[in-house]
């Protein structure tokens, strides 16, 4: 179930029902998967028909007439070939938290719905064990934590990128203090002019590594705390009700089917013990009481067949939510990976971009250090601070 | 004087008496100069000749016989030509702080002994005025206190860069210490390879950090707190001594002469007194008393002609070491300036080579982001956390 809100989480236009078909059509393996709608619909009918003509009852041979007749004519404790026929067919599949699966070995080979890609579609089938306990997890949930987690994860590396951008202003605010300082500011001349450069160039790395701090907020930071915003869990947990309610149907509907399997087993039984009465005149039930015996044995084989219908219908209907569900999950992965990786190379853009911005501050200084002149400054401070330039002669008597 | 402490201050290996002799040799100003040492006894000897040889006094009439004469025979209150003259010679010069110069517009033009190149050595003969009080600084001391200035600045530098080392290790040790949180360190795959060597990138970054610091302290903070050491003070402190003695020295025999001119004055004062009593018969002086006045007043002439010539041998003997000291000092700064540009030129290298090394932290960082692969990451996610492949089939009854 699609709600206007998970729109945007759709991938590439395929319809839901589409991709389902696409995956079917690409494994042409109807055997194994559950029947589509139209075989339903037809075993469906084909059963009812049988049971209901009773004047055919014995014209039809059909495997399940021959199973419920068999039910209604073997002696207590006999095994007919058709009774242990089933009991061998059971034992193909086994139903494991209501789900139902082939046993190991049994059933035509199944193949990847899409072979060498490791789809989630493919590997999340059966619900995780706890180690620890008796609970499980279904498959669809763990690939649920995974999206949660990588949420978890965006946020934890923007918090990590806040903690570089205190640290570059820090350095900044260190550097831009001490290129205040008068430190040597009488130092005079061409020496003093890339003195005062050098101390000047501080100022400038400061606000190099400032601007990196800025862009690493604005470019790194904030888009790695605001991807997918709140609503993105919010939509999550809506996938997640959503699996959880389809689990929660067939758990029902399986409960339904054992229900209706003792039902009719229990019907079976009552037929068996009334027809060995008969034969022996052991009571005065009438073959009014047989047939009546009967017809609810008939009632309960449809009951349980309807049941099983019912269940499949609902398996099936989970199966194809369960592949949709696990595809928008690959996609977001694959897009949370991408942008992530888009991010963390904008970061090493701008750690490129500052050592650049880094070097060019040098510059300056290194154009005064090479002008740096004694003799210029020699001139400069001795016509600033010269006493006298007459020199003295001898004294006269 | 130099002392053997001082041979380090030696420039090229020119002895210093042959630097003065150059100056002297360059420009051929023996009249403004104070006379050579031979030029001093040829004069002294003369003099001396004139005015021992009594029989030759009448014929004697070199300029300085005729003034000694002149002060003999004048009557009281007239102004003979040799007497205006001398008043006219002595007007020409100045003596400032015991130091003679030529009053301005007086004498022969005086060439720089170093032209066009602002030499010390040229420019600092005179006090320096204190503009406050009565007292004056030598120009001497201008200069040294311009070395002294220049110790405090290499000093305030190597504090400064000192400053500069301890930011770098400030900010060293915080991206050190960001490098190791373990924010996002469940991110798994090549998406995870990434971001583990982009938090890994930071201690290298750090690790450039510091070894800028090291080398800042080693190769440019530490050489410029040591450059000249502690005995360059006391190498000053000892020129600044030598100087000042000669100075002391100078003022001594400044005030000899004083003493000599005054005594001189008492003398012919007195033999005029006496020669015109005799002429007045006011007294019974006799001319063996005349005699004797005058015998006394040329002894005085004598006195002051010694005085001054050793008051002008103390003042060349300055002189000559003005200018020595004086082009010491030169040197020494001509020095300080280079070995500073050098070592902060060594500054900025090493602020070159910061940046080169911190972009390469960023390389590997770059190349495992260019690597990330969502499909392998999916593939690795899977194969560690896939339930189950096979799919749910149809139950059967």
């Amino acid at each position: 179930m699609k709600t206007a809100a998970m729109t945007h989480l759709d991938g590439p236009s395929v319809p839901r029902r589409d991709r389902f078909a696409a995956c079917i059509i690409r494994n042409p393996v109807s055997s194994v998967l559950p029947r589509g709608e139209s075989d339903r619909q037809r075993s469906y009918h084909k059963r009812q028909k049988s049971l209901t003509n009773g004047s055919s009852r014995a014209r039809t041979s059909n495997t399940k007439s021959r199973q419920i007749e068999s039910f209604a004519a073997l002696p207590p404790g006999s095994v007919s070939p058709a009774k242990r026929q089933i009991k061998e067919v059971k034992e193909t599949k086994a139903t494991i938290n209501c789900v139902t699966f082939p046993l190991p070995g049994e059933g035509p080979e199944q193949q990847l719905l899409k072979p060498d890609e490791w789809s989630y579609c493919d590997y999340f089938w059966a619900d995780k064990k706890d180690p620890q306990g008796a609970t499980s997890l279904p498959g669809f949930e763990v690939l649920l934590q995974k999206q949660l987690k990588g949420k978890q994860m965006q946020k934890e590396m923007s918090e990590f990128i806040h903690e570089r951008t205190k640290i570059e202003e820090e350095y900044a605010k260190n550097l831009s203090k001490l290129s205040l300082s008068p430190l040597a500011a009488q130092e005079e001349g061409t020496l003093g002019e890339a003195w005062t450069q050098l101390k000047k160039s501080l100022h400038d790395e400061a606000e190099v590594h400032l601007k990196f701090a800025n862009k690493l907020h604005t470019e790194v930071e904030k888009p790695l705390l605001t991807f997918r915003g709140d609503h993105f869990k919010k939509d999550l947990k809506k996938y997640d009700h959503h699996m959880a309610d389809l689990r929660k149907q067939l758990a029902s509907r399986f409960a339904s089917v054992e229900k209706a399997r003792k039902a009719l087993a229990d019907r079976q039984k009552d037929l068996e013990v009334k027809t060995q009465q008969l034969e022996v005149k052991l009571s005065n039930k009438t073959e009014e009481d047989i047939k009546k015996a009967r017809r609810k044995s008939t009632q309960a084989g449809d009951d349980l067949m309807r049941c099983v219908d019912l269940y499949n219908q609902t398996q099936s209907k989970w199966f194809e939510e369960m592949v949709t569900a696990s595809m928008e999950l690959e996609k977001l992965e694959v897009e949370r990976i991408e942008w992530i990786q888009q991010h963390l190379r904008q970061y090493t853009t701008l750690r490129h971009e500052t050592d650049m911005f880094n070097q060019s501050t040098v510059e300056p200084v290194d154009q005064l250090l090479q002008n740096v002149d004694p003799s210029k400054d020699r001139e400069l401070w001795v016509k600033e601070n010269k006493t006298g330039e007459v020199r003295p002669v001898d004294m006269d008597i």
